[in-house]
């Protein structure tokens, strides 16, 4: 499988309404594979809640209105914020049949405000046994960040330090939602409290945007990378039937299936995107996915090894904190970002040499998780 | 691609939750197949609206929370009223990487009453283009029906015999929404007018349900049902982006592949289930699918080709006109019924004989549409 172009929009709030975030991403993607409409053969369209938030379902329907005449298979893909890396997935197993696969992840969110965009956001937890208890989306992660703090000694600062990272590289990058906004330490560590101890930057934004992977069978253009690994796990619903709170299984098997079938190991990954939803998720994530054991998570961020220069380059885009969470396309922005960089072409953020990265992305809090680690061989 | 197992629950408005309504139907067809959940490599969720009409999205992970310690690839797939069919697609796809697969549709609805169904169901509409127009999804199916009547002099007569021939039906299967309703003509033409000139009995009802399917790449059993053509297309949500609302195309281009993939044509059908969700849509279904030319579905109805008896035997279990609608699993349901039929364990409504069943599955106003082929070789 080879991603032979890649488009996306903005992230942050937008004027453009659900379908036109959607035809610009398919049209960049589209432009950049050089290839056009009639070249589709199925499509996939990520989307985690666009029905609660603007009244529509029946997405695939929706971009087809956008591909007029093909008519081809297309099929909405929902696995909360795991649905981009989910439809990358299937895109996979379709490339059985087809040849050439269009992948689009899509929200907006920003037209809801106040308490109806958590109630929408935590439909991605479990409604009978989690929500009754009080776990919103913040709450849930707020007990995994007390959790991991007591279990293994992370501190509110190295949660700091990946909310001041992350915003860092998104002043880098002109899509990212806070491209625009300068972020220092005093500002993370004297944010409110949004759900103790999580902090206002601990958390990732309300964002609009969309994102779109043309996916081939076979190799299109020496600007093609390849996918060599995609892999996808699923775990409970609820928190509560977990073994653990402060590791996600979902994703430690995910990260095993990929690196087996990439033949490759965490330190042959020059880039890695993770799912930083919120900060405590970029050092589980690390953990889970084997860039250190258990519990040292923390220690990569202290010592700088996540940051753009250092040899674990972690969310150089920005990742969700600071370059946005637009839930389904979060998963398809992840390999936008890695497709940018394994090509070189990611400007004043680039990794330098980058030819092997890794997308991380989880579905609720750890109820599913795809990882896929792309190469560019030039 | 072998159907091994089948399950659901009966359809209506039920006491079970929807993670107990996924329970049973998955127990159910786990046990026809005679296997264990050791035994998935992959699974599919079909369902529309569960966000809206139960705050529970991520749906594959609470599959995953019903099949503990699995930790297999599941994928939620919907395409509003179609999902059922584009979930068994995907299993298709998925069973190139894949030996067993399970397909389960599930919807809970009837905990919602009034407008708020109404707002629901038409999420699967336009929500840009056609819902400012006023077209709600019996609206919709108004218009529909009103220009098949212009165009091709079908009668609310032709359409009292579609809802009676499938109320009939229905009271032979005993997991029918109305199994137990007697429903006379004068019942049907003394209805109330939900939206003109479509009466209560042109609708389907608000159905909760689940069904179930078990998927192998090989025969398992001789009581497996191969599926002989699986075939998706789409078109645009919005009705007035089409060329005509009396035949769909998506229906056409489905039937189309999935003749060309079974190598028979539809004489060589012995039963027939279509998407009826308003009476009108069972003579397009079976125009679009060439048992009849355009505008002749009125013909087959009156002369009682698609009763139980006759040549075309259409909607047997009662469609989803009497079996019910629970939206997400009514794609699933057909292929039960079908592998019922074609087993020969239909009981007091089997069709005698039956070796070659067609489904149609529409999602929306047609913006989707899957068609399956399943034969029981014995």
């Amino acid at each position: 499988m080879y991603i032979s172009g890649v488009g996306r929009t903005k992230f942050g709030p937008l004027a453009e309404s659900l379908p036109q975030l959607l035809y610009e991403a398919v049209s960049k993607a589209l432009e950049d594979a050089g290839i056009g409409i009639e070249d589709l053969d199925a499509a996939y369209v990520a989307n985690f809640c666009a029905g609660p938030f603007v009244g529509q379902l029946h997405l695939n329907s929706l971009v087809a209105s956008l591909l007029p005449g093909t008519h081809i298979p297309i099929v909405r893909i929902e696995t909360a914020c795991a649905s981009g890396a989910s439809a990358l997935f299937q895109a996979g197993l379709a490339l059985g049949r087809f040849e050439t696969v269009l992948v689009a992840g899509v929200e907006k969110m920003s037209n809801l405000q106040g308490p109806a965009v958590s109630t929408n956001i935590g439909m991605a937890g479990d409604a009978e046994l989690d929500a009754p208890a009080g776990l919103t989306f913040p709450a849930s992660y707020a007990l995994i960040t007390s959790s991991h703090m007591a279990e293994h000694g992370s501190t509110l600062d190295d949660l700091s330090l990946v909310s001041l990272k992350n915003h860092g590289n998104a002043r880098l990058n002109p899509l990212a939602h806070f491209y625009h906004k300068r972020v220092t330490l005093d500002d993370i560590n004297g944010s409110a409290t949004v759900c103790s101890p999580l902090r206002l930057f601990d958390c990732s934004p309300i964002s609009d945007g969309a994102a779109a992977l043309i996916v081939s069978r076979e190799r299109r253009s020496d600007r093609d990378v390849q996918v060599i690994a995609s892999a996808l796990a699923t775990d409970t619903l609820s928190l509560a039937e977990r073994d653990s709170v402060t590791s996600f299984t979902a994703a430690r098997m995910a990260a095993t299936q990929a690196y087996g079938q990439a033949g490759v190991g965490p330190k042959e990954i020059d880039v890695v995107e993770v799912h930083d939803c919120f900060t405590i998720m970029e050092l589980i994530a690390l953990e889970d996915l084997g860039f250190c054991r258990t519990g040292e998570g923390k220690d990569l961020v202290r010592e700088g090894r996540t940051s753009r220069s250092g040899d674990i380059p972690t969310n150089v885009d920005g990742g969700l904190k600071a370059d946005g969470h637009p839930i389904g396309a979060s998963g398809i922005a992840q390999i936008f970002e890695l497709v940018t960089q394994l090509r070189g072409e990611a400007g004043p953020r680039q990794v330098p040499g980058a030819v092997t990265g890794l997308a991380h992305n989880i579905g609720g809090v750890g109820g599913t998780c795809g990882v896929h680690i792309l190469r560019k061989d030039n």
